[in-house]
């Protein structure tokens, strides 16, 4: 499956922590950046998201937002 | 100002394009990975966007999808 | 690539509008309903979407509102 | 009270299943396709939701991705 | 129609700006504060927001951030 | 850190709810309403969110629907 959204960052799986819920999976993309997603528990399992495992974070260009300092 | 978003990456500004309404922004972050962002042409003006400049991409984690492969 | 979004709905795009940045796109899913996505020209561009084309709509749980009549 | 959103695609709810703060509401739509909510629980009470009963899942335009095969 | 989103907030329409396919809207709410929307320009039409007009602007909780000074 | 976000709405804080993984946090603007912020746990202690103090609720305005009567 191909996804409209622009940005698709690759990496690997370094930590899930599941809620009541909600899950907060982190992502080390290159660069060695951490990149934290709220997604249901049912995706975690769903993925078979494990600690080590590769994986995408996946963000739609309307959901970034921009700072400067 | 602080903000909650849990995503905060770090990078510089590579192309601005500005549409009738809404802009595009790219940011290259550490690791070389592009990463766009669409927002308003107001925005990129008042934060004086410029091709070049540093700038942060900004992104709350519940708009974070995972995918693997 | 599989996604986390829980929700992805198969149809068929029925109209695609680019505009000077950003595109409307209307699939058509199961029951008939119609959904509108709003994604970058550039998205449309890369999924070489097109009238008649087979597409998913995809929408992850935190960004769906219910509402009652 | 009538909404911007683009996409209100009419359902019966088939689960709702509360969190510690927030909610799963899973609604079936036309053409027997499931529709996942995550919302508060507080918006679970206020729209006194429950299994059985009418409801519409509603998505902003922006929100939705597209996906190809 | 009530809606699970937890922040509605009324106000009066201050300015409507169509771009090619998106448009901003801009709301003042209680206390004279600007509330801007981006949506589609077909939206603006189908709720027929024009200048004057009362409106609300409505967040659902997951999308809002939260920063301190 | 200045934001893209075109909603910036000064407040303070008046409650503070931790879940499992996701926090509510509510926060008094002008004019007496109250705006709800679905966030992590992790952000109520990074910015040390509590009770009383000052706050801003953000919104991106490609997040804002607008409604009407």
């Amino acid at each position: 499956m191909k996804i409209s959204a622009r940005n698709v960052l690759k990496g690997k799986v370094v930590s899930v922590e599941k809620g009541a819920t909600t899950a907060h999976v982190k992502i080390e993309i290159a660069g060695g950046q951490l990149v934290t997603a709220s997604i249901t528990n049912e995706s975690v399992d769903s993925l078979k998201l494990t600690v080590g495992g590769e994986a995408y974070a996946v963000v739609k260009s309307s959901d970034v937002l921009v700072a400067v300092d």
